[in-house]
């Protein structure tokens, strides 16, 4: 099968005629005609073989995940999904790779209304790198930059889970299957938090998805605000899904383990917003209309740096430090 | 250095107050605003180490076509650039490298005023991936299903020098070092034709960049446009500029060399473009205006299919193969 012969199969189908999309995949260009007066907003994430993904991961499951990761930018902006460019560096064709990987990303851009309109395919090591495209009324996109003292600090979701799964899988902790499979599906299947984010609008005063690790990924807001936080950890740690599973219990977790998960974990792809304790009823609001679970976990303060507490409001002294692909 | 000192470093730049975009590199996504009503013109190209560009290769020679490559999309469809994600994949951070490859990079995106807004950097094998946007009046995109018989057929600029110096630097022809060095800078800088592309708007009944061979690509516009062609290859054979070097003169190319460079070389990044003959003025014109030569190489017809002729109009039975990354 040759290169176009692969596109025509895999990654062509003809554009709705009533969105966005003004020409899909097969010239030298896309063309987008995004809504008269909206914004653009543009995110574009690289994914590289036994870096971001194991050798042997589901092809379906990688499909999703290349998407979910782009669109979790978007949401973390409060956009509006609208198309996506997909770029593949392949050391082969292997069409059963190419079946599932196909599928597991058009089920979730068909979840989103998010249309592959062009990209590249090349021979060379496993890489994938997805830009994508949404749209958001001016001055309405959700930025790191706005948070303000005295703002509640949340957080979407589940965190820790996929770290878990990670470190089960590299031998490191041992899980019951169970609690692995459920934790694994949380490593290779994120959820992108496009509903919420998009909810947030007019009521968060910064946001981001949680990539690197929730601490890492929150210092990003703080530093892009000018602003501290204090994070209370018994809430986050509460907030790593497999400790509640009844397989779990005892003695599976100890608590260190818990919070490194839960604070420094990665590939949460949760978003961590702030919002002005006046909006909690609208970010309640947000969560039901998004059926996305927030919980509240600190609050931003004058004094810059992150405090992390316990339950007593104690201060924990150990410091979590987020991924770096160079360091 | 760090993954995030490293972007700040080399891939951040304030974005200028008066274009297109409203917010730059730093945040979860870009945020473009494109001129309302505009379309957007999108593409993508993925450069893998070994495949399109050797290991040793000048960086800032690699910086500087890892955007033309994609420029030159934009210039196929008529659409001036706006700006550019790149996400880089690199084993290891070396400065050197990264000084080199960004000043490649800046020095045409300047040329251009086509600005960076985001991407994405990770460790693993060296790829590349930009993603460009730039923006065309609705209906004004030049596309490949145009093309209709009758018309005249136009290639801008030279071909076939890239392949050479690429067949020289793989040992398989020699070439004396001057020629080699002006070849080589085809290959490793090419220069994407944006003004042509942008003059052609209105004239050009169809266009498409030419990366990966004439005749592939040119079989691209004539599958699109439901035609065929002639095309005339004792002229394509005289637009190989090394032909012309005085060096060169004599035994250095046979016929046979110069027809497979020219025909299907590769990495020319010129543009092959259609119009018809009514307005051979205005392509002289737009030729003029964008200060790049173009040469009439042929004629589009009904019948399917690539007609070769030489210089007495008569069939060239040879047929040339053009890139295909899984053949």
């Amino acid at each position: 099968m040759g290169e176009f012969d692969l596109i025509a199969r895999y990654f062509t189908r003809p554009a709705r005629p009533d969105g966005a999309v003004a020409l899909g995949v097969g010239d030298d260009c896309a063309l987008l005609a995004p809504t008269p007066g909206m914004q653009l907003a543009i995110s574009s994430d690289m994914l590289v073989e036994g870096r971001h993904f194991f050798a042997d991961v589901d092809p379906d499951a990688l499909g999703h995940k290349a998407l979910a990761v782009n669109l979790s930018d978007l949401a973390a902006c409060g956009a509006r999904p609208l198309a996506f460019t997909l770029a593949l560096s392949l050391p082969r064709v292997d069409e059963a790779w190419l079946e599932g990987f196909s599928r597991g990303m058009w089920a979730l851009a068909d979840a989103h209304g998010c249309e592959l309109v062009g990209g590249d395919t090349t021979q060379g090591p496993l890489n994938i790198c997805i830009t994508v495209f949404g749209e958001v009324p001016p001055g309405q996109a959700l930025l790191r930059s706005g948070a303000r003292p005295g703002d509640d600090i949340y957080v979407s979701g589940n965190l820790g889970d996929a770290r878990l799964a990670l470190e089960a899988l590299l031998g490191h902790t041992p899980l019951p299957a169970d609690v692995l499979a459920r934790a694994r599906q949380r490593l290779e299947r994120p959820t992108p938090r496009v509903a919420l984010g998009l909810a947030l609008r007019g009521v968060a005063s910064s946001a981001m998805d949680v990539s690197d690790g929730l601490l890492g990924d929150l210092s990003h807001i703080l530093k892009a605000s000018g602003v501290g936080a204090r994070i209370d950890t018994h809430i986050t740690s509460k907030l790593i899904a497999a400790s509640a599973y009844p397989s779990s219990a005892g003695a599976l977790f100890d608590a260190e383990l818990i919070r490194q998960c839960t604070l420094a974990g990665g590939d949460d792809y949760e978003l961590a917003f702030t919002a002005p304790p006046t909006q909690r009823d609208a970010v309640a609001a947000a969560s039901q209309a998004s059926s996305t679970p927030v919980t509240r976990i600190g609050t931003v303060l004058v004094t810059p740096g992150l405090q992390l507490v316990d339950a007593q409001g104690q201060p924990v002294d150990k410091r979590y430090a987020s991924f770096d692909h160079f360091r």
